[in-house]
């Protein structure tokens, strides 16, 4: 059992607190007008890039400690061709910059929302949380927290692979806006 | 109906071969030793991305005017902790760079061959070549011979998704490596 805040109350948010909710956790949700304060073991970032950076610059210490979860996709929402990350980096890696004291991991940005209720891809196949960063305790307690949530887990590696999981789930979104897969379907993880 | 070449006989070349094959296609192999002539309207380069590079370069003439097919995962093999590609470029766009007179389609790198062969990941849902390319008569072509080869296809953009799908199939090789996927399942792509 762990203590999780959720910043962000979005389709997402919504999603991810179910599926910790399943996994015997305590979830509690935090929004742009409440106070931070009282935060769990795991705070999950779920809003979007531009927002996550700046939760982060403002919050820096009350993070310290903490198992920081980024889940974005940084698209460049305009174009829909490019994230908003240089090519050499992700999101994941500009937050942990911000937040030298968090345990920063890279997870849930690679499961529509819709595959995370349903816990399945296309109504199939169990949903996979992969998830990226270089503290193996970290990923550990997170993996912990999803044992009976429903969704399955991989451990996807260091940091550096969430520019890896941030291109697939950017290649998954624009297969999903081009209607080649739908948002309850995508790419599901098959041992 | 296509008159394919293929370069390479390794698992991923019979593989490719053995689908172009039941899709009706006439296909050829060429090794190393072969000399290059009688190329088909599809060239697959089935062999690692260096040997790729030369094949352009000796070749560049005799594969003008060719649909191109770069299946490499440029991965840095002594670390698997990165790709021998810069991070804003693609092995396919390299390619492209040495063959413009081509048309270069990456596609096949997010397979691996025992998918390919059994037409299946994780003997449970069906195969899917997922093509990225600039030119979309080319991709219609490659979508076509593809067509009862028993394997799906996906349509994945243009060539600058190459390194969407590189980070795609990198992400595949390192989970199977380090066996929390096998070499017969992985990621499959579901509507």
């Amino acid at each position: 059992m762990a203590a999780i805040t959720i910043f962000g109350k979005g389709n997402m948010g919504s999603a991810i607190g179910d599926v910790f909710k399943q996994g015997g956790n305590q979830v509690a949700f935090i929004d742009s007008k409440d106070p931070v304060e009282n935060l769990g073991d795991i705070v999950v970032l779920a809003v979007p890039y531009n927002a996550a950076l700046s939760i982060a610059k403002a919050n820096k210490d009350a993070l310290a400690g903490k198992v920081v979860v980024d889940i974005s996709n940084p698209l460049n929402f305009e174009t829909w061709d490019s994230l908003e990350v240089s090519a050499d980096s992700s999101a994941a890696a500009q937050l942990a910059g911000l937040l030298p004291d968090s345990k920063v991991i890279k997870a849930f940005n690679t499961t529509f929302a819709g595959t995370l209720m349903s816990r399945k891809v296309s109504d199939k196949e169990q949903t996979t949380v992969m998830a990226a960063g270089d503290d193996d305790a970290a990923k550990q307690q997170l993996a912990d927290a999803l044992t009976d949530s429903g969704v399955a887990f991989v451990n996807a590696g260091s940091l550096k692979r969430a520019r890896e999981l941030e291109s697939f789930g950017f290649l998954q979104m624009t297969l999903a806006a081009s209607e080649q897969i739908g948002w309850t379907g995508g790419f599901a993880v098959l041992k």
